[in-house]
């Protein structure tokens, strides 16, 4: 990975809450965070670019080189529209990449908020030397981010990774029997892991986002249970779960490191 | 890829069936099959060896120069062993490589059958000027094989691709509900398909293999559920379900391209 002597803003843009960093040289230099306001879009930009003005008062004749923003939702990468975000659905079909390039007169790219996640950890947290990996958010959905031969992986319509919308009925996905409801859900994670693990085969599958916590107690149960239904023998003796190493900054740093890329 | 003026030999082991083919050039030079020998380990082998020298015997000064051999089960590739076939059990175990490289004198490349039925449509069939393929093949079970970037993506232990063995219940897989029960196997396949787009967002999607004829009448009502659970507008727009083109020798053929990669 390339060093990157500049100052990058990263920003994490999620259902409850909105992070943003400095990030320079591989490290933060500054944090901000607010509650993700609801109300409408209107309300929802003047707060963002409060949030960014705030972080970037300080630095003096340091002059922004681009913004990395990771938004909870299906992206239309090239042209930086949101086109499908469940949970913040007034900024569906808002050009987030152009209003921030025109509002802070720099270069801005954009990915989903768990790629940002999972590139953040294999950058700088959980995933650094490993070439591939699978990173997952529990928060107010599932997101998935895949790294394969050290580079994330975003398929033909740049929509991979969509691991919550796992189908696991005729009806029902992995999002909502392992966040949106309480019954059974060790053997919900498990059999989504071991899922993960018979399509994708990676080195490591490292968890974050604001719900990762509530695994912590379930986490050796739904292990047994994903080893049960593991394929092959020598991914079930190889994969390593993780939890995250960069806290709640990870989707910032992760944004902010598109710049790193 | 590049051109290979070479014959290779390629085997495709099956369930059912051992298909066989002199590959050179890009072409099928000369074919053979057998119902595969379930008796045990050495009646197989015997059979196998007949096969091969059936195929080789007209080939006059023309000198082979590889084997490429698929096999429908979990394999070591690097080893050659044989570590997990649920349909041939008695070749659990074996090692088919230096088995087949003692018994022709030559280099010999093994991969799991599924992977080769994949890579036989994307260099020669019907993923050919793709770069991002899921092939599936249905047969006894349901395998799959995955193309990224225009490669073959094996995962960290080789075992990427088990599209078969994803859970859809607490301990029943997609291979049970879609092949081996006939309830409902139009929604089963539907909601299958739409994980794999969820997850690995391809151009496309071949179905392959002996059982797959029995795909295309229901295909029309899969692709209306798919459709329902593919949660990017754009997968849903892009995504093609086509079938493969080289029929029973696509399998021999990926394995012979073994070569080609």
């Amino acid at each position: 990975m390339a060093i990157n002597k500049k100052y990058i803003i990263g920003i994490d843009i999620g259902g409850s809450k909105i992070n943003a960093v400095i990030f320079y040289d591989g490290k933060v230099f500054k944090k901000a965070k607010i509650q993700t306001p609801q109300k409408n879009r209107d309300y929802f930009l003047e707060a963002l670019e409060a949030l960014v003005i705030k972080l970037i008062r300080d630095l003096g004749d340091k002059k922004i080189s681009g913004i990395g923003c990771g938004v909870a939702g299906v992206l239309d990468l090239k042209s930086g529209i949101i086109l499908n975000a469940p949970n913040l659905q007034f900024l569906n079909n808002f050009n987030i990449k152009n209003w921030l390039s025109k509002k802070f007169n720099c270069d801005v790219k954009i990915d989903n908020d768990a790629r940002c996640f999972t590139r953040g950890e294999f950058l700088f947290g959980a995933g650094k030397g490993y070439k591939n990996i699978v990173g997952i958010t529990l928060g107010t959905g599932i997101g998935g981010g895949i790294i394969i031969n050290g580079k994330m992986f975003y398929g033909a319509s740049s929509a991979a990774g969509e691991l919550g919308h796992m189908m696991m009925s005729f009806d029902k996905d992995w999002e909502f029997f392992a966040i949106k409801q309480t019954k059974n859900l060790e053997k919900y994670l498990g059999i989504g892991l071991a899922n993960i693990v018979n399509i994708l085969d990676p080195e490591i599958i490292i968890f974050g986002g604001g719900a990762a916590h509530m695994l912590k107690s379930l986490l050796a149960e739904a292990k047994k249970i994903m080893n049960k239904f593991i394929i092959s023998p020598k991914s079930k003796k190889n994969v390593k779960i993780l939890f995250g190493k960069l806290g709640e900054n990870a989707g910032a740093i992760g944004a902010a490191a598109l710049f790193y890329e």
